[in-house]
């Protein structure tokens, strides 16, 4: 079986962790040859088909990551939910804060502080640094950001694990915040989330650099070809609704034959995570599960909301309502909801 | 006073050290304001120069510090001579490795070489890091090596010490090596200094980028301007030597009315530290206090030597004999050096 899904950082990264143990749980119950859709048509036992054997992942997850909070600091090329992602599916994630390197220090930006650089408000720990290192040199080299993540998700283990990290797209671009007054500001989407940390109203968000971009490699092809298509619960605004914003993406989910099934990122109102609220309030949308489901109308086939927002009604998208909270309170917790949505998708393909 | 010196890394910054020691005894030994040739000639008093006032350090040292060893590590600008002298200078050198920072760690280098990234042969610390990552900042914001060295030199306190650090050139230069041998083959200096510990024998030193480098604003005025010139004993080859290839240099020594004294770096036969010999033999030069003394004939006027190579002499310089061996094992001994050379320099311009 093949699986994409677009995601942002924390929120799509621990979804897409749970997915990926609930795919690996899913071939140790049934057996690797005969285990989904895409092999349940192959005649399979040895030699049948060299890309069906054992040794690679009978299920491949394809992850289109949100590029638009891509951010040069100190110099340095930072991807915050490539990172997040690379971490989270590499085992390597600081768990308590979502973000950044298990065990990771600062001795290096202090340092950088104490030359009298820029800024203090994103914290950069030593071990993330190699990665914003090695990725900007790799970049400085003429390697594409996608190159450059397939080389770091190497290190991470990714590709055995059949998962495969494609940035949206190769050229750099970045979301930029127009702060709502009387005199026209913008500042980075970092500076208004991490620094600000979402307070100031918005007047709209604008991804400098999309005018020009291109969807990455693969990015196009792993929605048509793929069995089933996930949308995490990623932001919608500021994540999911960027990687729409790239030309080409939003068509190839309406052309798709394979379902699309998200997972709400809002319980009864409020953000799990972040300040999707604030977010979707700049974009002038309500702050429901519903509203967010509106956002997706035109694509999205599934919508697994909370217990909490059970009764909603969507046409033409069909609602399944979790069994419990929508919390990714533990890996394990992720991957049932990942589970349920897997199973929402099959439903709606006739495939379960 | 004003004095200059031409300095390559460890032995250089040490003598420097060593240098400001002795400089600031001499202020506090014989009061601030007339204290020295350069501010005798002075009325002195209050008002009289604003210049000459008791916060301002009486006696100045501008150091031309080589440039010919810096490289691009993991795509960062890295200038291991500047940054030995701002560390030494600076008070936060590893004293016992003569470079680097004191205390320092190496987590950002071992994710750097998990990453696959190269090289592993040359120890960048996690302190020593941040000084790489800022420079590389403001030199792609466009800041010339120059201005980047002042305000890397602020934050170690060298301004207000009365030190000017000047990169010999703002020019990017590299000393490449040229490896003796059947096959043409080039390394650069870093590689053949640190990774092959200068074992294989060398055809030639070739400085790229001199071909279109010019001296450093600042550098030609410190030596033309200056009461005192001092050489380290830094290497003669590819630290004072490559200084000295930079245009202008040579001639500004050659021109200036300032008495120029070096300190042989070679005792007995024997560089004090470093790989002085095979880079003398480089350049078919023999490896003794005399011959090193002989590349500096057209502008030497003292040259201070270890008691074991008393007996030489030189035409046109004055050779003095060091009461001990002339070992910078320690701040004082290397004040006590530094003392030397500058009452040597006194001596031959009239003037002590």
């Amino acid at each position: 079986m093949r699986i994409t899904a677009l995601a942002g950082g924390v929120g799509g990264a621990r979804f897409l962790r749970g997915l990926r143990h609930a795919l690996d749980q899913r071939s140790l119950d049934r057996g690797v040859h005969d285990a989904t859709p895409h092999t349940s048509a192959d005649p399979g036992g040895p030699g049948s088909d060299a890309s069906e054997t054992a040794e690679s992942p009978p299920h491949t997850l394809s992850i289109i990551g949100n590029t638009g909070d891509d951010i040069t600091l100190f110099g340095l090329r930072v991807c915050p939910d490539l990172d997040t992602l690379l971490y989270t599916l590499g085992g390597a994630v600081h768990e308590q804060q979502g973000w950044g390197r298990a065990g990771d220090t600062r001795r290096v930006q202090e340092e950088l502080l104490a030359y009298g650089a820029a800024p203090d408000w994103f914290g950069l720990g030593d071990l993330d640094l190699a990665t914003h290192i090695i990725r900007s040199q790799w970049l400085g080299q003429g390697y594409t950001l996608s190159q450059v993540t397939a080389r770091l998700a190497e290190r991470w283990g990714l590709p055995d694990r059949g998962i495969e990290l494609l940035p949206m797209t190769d050229t750099p671009v970045e979301t930029h915040v127009v702060l709502a007054g009387d005199e026209p500001s913008a500042v980075h989407f970092q500076e208004w989330w991490v620094r600000m940390q979402a307070q100031p109203p918005v007047e709209r968000f604008v991804v400098a650099g999309m005018d020009r971009a291109t969807a990455a490699p693969g990015v196009l092809d792993a929605i048509r070809n793929a069995d089933v298509i996930l949308l995490p619960p990623s932001n919608p605004v500021v994540s999911i609704g960027i990687i729409l914003g790239v030309p080409g993406v939003r068509d190839a989910l309406r052309g798709t034959t394979a379902p699309v099934v998200g997972v709400s990122p809002l319980i009864g109102g409020a953000p799990v995570r972040g300040h999707a609220d604030a977010c979707l309030s700049a974009i002038g949308v309500e702050a429901t599960s519903a509203a967010v489901a509106g956002l997706y109308a035109d694509f999205l086939d599934g919508w697994l909301i909370d217990p909490a927002d059970a009764g909603m009604s969507l046409g033409g998208t069909e609602v399944a309502v979790y069994d419990e909270a929508l919390l990714m309170t533990s890996v394990e917790k992720a991957a049932r909801i990942a589970d349920a949505a897997l199973d929402l998708a099959l439903d709606l393909a006739g495939k379960r």
